[in-house]
């Protein structure tokens, strides 16, 4: 096996021509990244997946990676994948060449996303129509607090709480 | 571009050495088979998923494409997969060669499936430990049966109401 070949063993999925590659995703997490993003295979982009490959980065060990095949991801979609994956990377493609690559970085405030407050009694869960807004109050490990009720939740209730 | 080239650009996906291969899912609906295989990444496979890929038969034009590594599903999981995939076909694949490649088969009776009666007053619904059982009623297009209730969902009704 030759250099290549080696190289191919680690991608799994090959490269794209444009598009983007979430690289660096927690182990196992792929599938709530595409669910923050609101991707669920039917809007008809090239989407593959890989969960739980071998990591070129040592320290990590494992990683999933996710490719947009025709669609590059805007800043604030960018910045929302860092709720699920904070250590992931963004690359973007055009022409099979990286135009630009960067690291997610969580915001302060996230508005609008498809997490469901935790506390069934929250406004946000009524019927009213109130967008969800939760404050970041801690990144490691991650907590937010929704600025209605003021309940807070942590990494694992957050995943549960997803919207479908 | 040779025609291995060919190959691996419709394959998006390199090839597994151990494991199964779901190939010929309807296009977008990949996340919905591995729901059903109540699949999430967290268990530690490598699974690789490609959507909305092109495929090599006429007719289809683009498809889905499911591979799990190192796990061979049995028959009970690989009937379940069509409900969501009625036309598609698994190969277990064995030091990198097909050692059995079938056609999925749906079963006359769903017992214990990840799939919600639509109707919230069914007893399968309640904290009854009562676990759901469908009829299937036909086949084309899908439609079953809760042989509790008797209520009837559609493919569509299906989907919606799985179980995350």
């Amino acid at each position: 096996m030759n250099n290549k070949d080696n190289l191919e063993e680690s991608l799994r999925i090959r490269k794209i021509k444009e598009g983007t590659v979430i690289d660096h995703i927690r182990p196992g997490t792929a599938l709530y990244v595409l669910k923050i993003l609101k991707i669920t295979g039917r809007e008809g982009n090239i989407i593959s997946v890989a969960m739980n490959v071998p990591s070129g980065k040592l320290k990590e060990g494992h990683k999933d990676v996710v490719k947009i095949e025709n669609r590059e991801l805007d800043p604030n979609e960018i910045n929302v994948i860092a709720i699920i994956a904070p250590n992931a990377t963004i690359s973007i493609i055009r022409d099979m060449k990286v135009v630009n690559k960067m690291r997610v970085s969580l915001p302060d405030e996230l508005h609008d996303v498809d997490i469901q407050c935790i506390n069934p009694r929250c406004i946000t869960n009524s019927n009213e129509p109130v967008k969800n807004h939760f404050k970041v109050i801690k990144k490691e490990p991650l907590e937010i607090q929704c600025l209605y009720c003021h309940k807070s939740m942590n990494y694992r209730e957050i995943l549960q709480n997803l919207k479908v």
